[in-house]
């Protein structure tokens, strides 16, 4: 394995290996890089000065720009060759970068001194419920604990369109929200959420799209996606329990989801791919299972405003969902849908077979049955306000391991209207 | 009522009073402009050339663009500047114009010359359900004949986030689309929609955004919305009745939304204004009935490919909606949720009480037990490859009338794959 010149320690999140792509603002000005070690290498002025030397991009400026768009829509081969310049880059036997002090001044920038914008723009914003763990919950706790498996369900990875404008970056506060509940016999009322949930989600980015009517077939559709962050979906369960017949989740879903700025490439992925669980029945030919879950494990903590340090509640693994981003793509274009570079493609909350691997708190707490309690002696069975939640991601294997730094928001209390 | 120097006859569609907004193409380049008469007003040129002097645009170049989006951004009282100006400088008793034949040669293109393009870039679309007829439909033959509304209905109106990438302009072909259909006690097959269906909408464009976390409150809604246009929400019956539990419509719905090109304003559309059907029980207050209903008659017809011209099938009108924009917009928002310039608001399935007035081949045919008689001797159920359609709308008033073109599209066959 190649390593750096910057004497990265092992288990730094940010190895050589990872190079994760994130837009960052430094001193005023926005640009695009990737995090290595405590760092970010610019590649926005690696490109403006003429220093980003790979054949495909020659001519093009696809960095000088405020989100990941323009680079994902140059394609898998060029994603690669970027790649593996910049890998060489950074390598300890490279010397252009690594005996040139002034030049690593400019380029590589402490990630102390940065604030991470959101990584793209997000045309199209589609949710799954692909964890079988998670939906056999739900199913358990709110239809029928016998057959909690709604019939489509493993035929299909079942999705729905979400809301790409609530989609903010990690750090940004998320309002509790208002909407209509309706409580046991009592007429509606409008009403600040009094169950605010989060679940833990991956998010997978399309870096190249597809026309309008042509779908992309499963052996095509690992091609299409660039790479992963983390994935917090907020959710106001009464707002969510009201609303969501016939037409699905709507209000409940949409006032906020938190994204990890740090995009981990598919490519950077590859030693952690595993097979992912048996499909039975075996779906049909179009969603032919092509063996690329990933083990990745993911961490939910809280902190309330009387805690100091985050608190695990959570520990799961993305290697347990069903359904796989390969499958997710070619179900959600088999119609002709069009996606576009940018797009999110979130996981549906990642719940393990342990109840300390559930991935939300209405599974963590059973419906509420069981709180949970806190290092600071409090309990919760949903948030209050001023809780922080964070999540953060790592995959390991022997020696290697790359993190996808963290995807965190504190909840503010409801505004009055 | 002001009369233009262009001696529109009575009843076109595009009088001085309508001015409908769009994007159109002309000898290879994008301009944005206006309908009046049989031309369409070049409103890029007019700001290029200095001559659309309207002060709250000073400086701004918000015609020189390739959507409406930035000038939707300028916000309400902006939007009635330029329509201000626009109607004088078309007025007959206006000579700038008038008396410049040169000048009009320039700035008035004969719409027989130019491509209509997509209006808007759509960042959001969201698709609501919001006729008490269509719900009541759609409850009897499903659900339950006697209690065909859903508890939550007359409460709220339901809505859903739909796929903005999806949604072209009039003229567009939409292929068939395929999915996963579960008939009878069969298992699932990947095949052709057998259930070609199209829905009667109007879709309200969103001018002005809020902020992420910033409701908009009832009596500030309606200023938020620059226009309208008419709205084909195609729909794959069979793909959407085995997909849709839990989480609602998704492919069924997502492989293709046909919207008119001309945007007509809210502005244009106040001397239509009606107060719609009375709701009980009452609104909860942030949705107090704000009376902004409009009767607006819609028209959808069917050419197959054996037919010479379109033959009406249904005949509706907004103003039955049950729920009106400005509910749908402090609805939307109260969670926080944020829409931006050029978001679509679909009102849902617009019908009205009489069968020859439902606004989906599913209520019209009642789920396919009245087969539709065409002039050419053929029947439909749902749509056959070839087969067009096209909606029509017309507001009417005394000698007012103004029109909103048509949104049309030809079924294509579903490609192997």
């Amino acid at each position: 394995m190649q390593s750096s010149f910057l004497n990265i320690p092992n288990g730094h999140p940010f190895p050589l290996y990872n190079l994760p792509y994130g837009v960052f603002e430094h001193k005023g000005k926005t640009s695009i890089g990737v995090a290595i070690d405590d760092y970010v290498l610019n590649l926005t002025l690696l490109e403006e000065k003429g220093l980003l030397k790979v054949e495909a991009l020659a001519g093009k400026k696809v960095f000088n720009q405020i989100t990941l768009n323009a680079f994902l829509a140059t394609g898998k081969p060029c994603w690669n060759a970027v790649r593996q310049f910049l890998m060489n880059l950074l390598d300890s036997n490279t010397s252009d970068l690594r005996d040139n002090a002034a030049l690593q001044a400019e380029l590589l920038i402490p990630q102390s001194e940065i604030v991470m914008k959101m990584p793209v723009h997000v045309g199209g914003y589609t949710d799954f419920y692909s964890s079988i763990e998670h939906a056999t919950n739900i199913g358990k706790l709110f239809r029928d604990p016998v057959n909690p498996l709604l019939p489509n369900w493993r035929h299909i990875p079942v999705g729905y369109d979400g809301r790409a404008s609530a989609i903010v970056v990690s750090g940004t506060k998320i309002k509790r929200p208002k909407g209509q509940l309706k409580i046991g016999d009592d007429a509606p009322i409008c009403a600040p959420t009094r169950q605010f949930d989060t679940e833990i989600e991956l998010g997978f980015i399309i870096g190249t799209g597809n026309d309008l009517g042509t779908p992309v077939s499963i052996n095509a559709a690992a091609d299409h996606v660039f790479g992963v962050v983390m994935l917090l979906d907020w959710s106001a369960r009464d707002i969510q329990r009201w609303e969501y017949v016939p037409l699905g989740p709507f209000l409940g879903k949409n006032f906020g989801t938190t994204i990890s700025p740090w995009v981990v490439t598919m490519e950077a992925l590859q030693p952690f791919c595993v097979a992912g669980p048996e499909q039975n029945p075996k779906p049909l030919l179009y969603l032919e299972k092509q063996n690329i879950n990933f083990d990745i494990d993911l961490h939910l903590q809280i902190k309330t405003s009387k805690m100091d340090a985050y608190q695990e509640i959570s520990h799961t693994n993305y290697k347990y969902m069903y359904w796989d981003i390969a499958q997710q793509v070619a179900h959600h274009t088999v119609n002709g849908c069009n996606l576009q570079p940018g797009d999110i493609l979130g996981t549906g909350t990642i719940s393990g077979p342990t109840p300390d691997s559930y991935g939300s708190l209405i599974e963590l707490t059973w419906n509420g049955a069981n709180a949970i309690h806190l290092n600071s002696g409090e309990e919760r069975v949903y948030l209050a306000d001023n809780d922080s939640m964070q999540l953060v991601a790592m995959a390991t294997k022997g020696d290697l391991c790359i993190g996808f730094g963290s995807a965190e928001a504190t909840v503010l209390p409801a505004i009055d209207s």
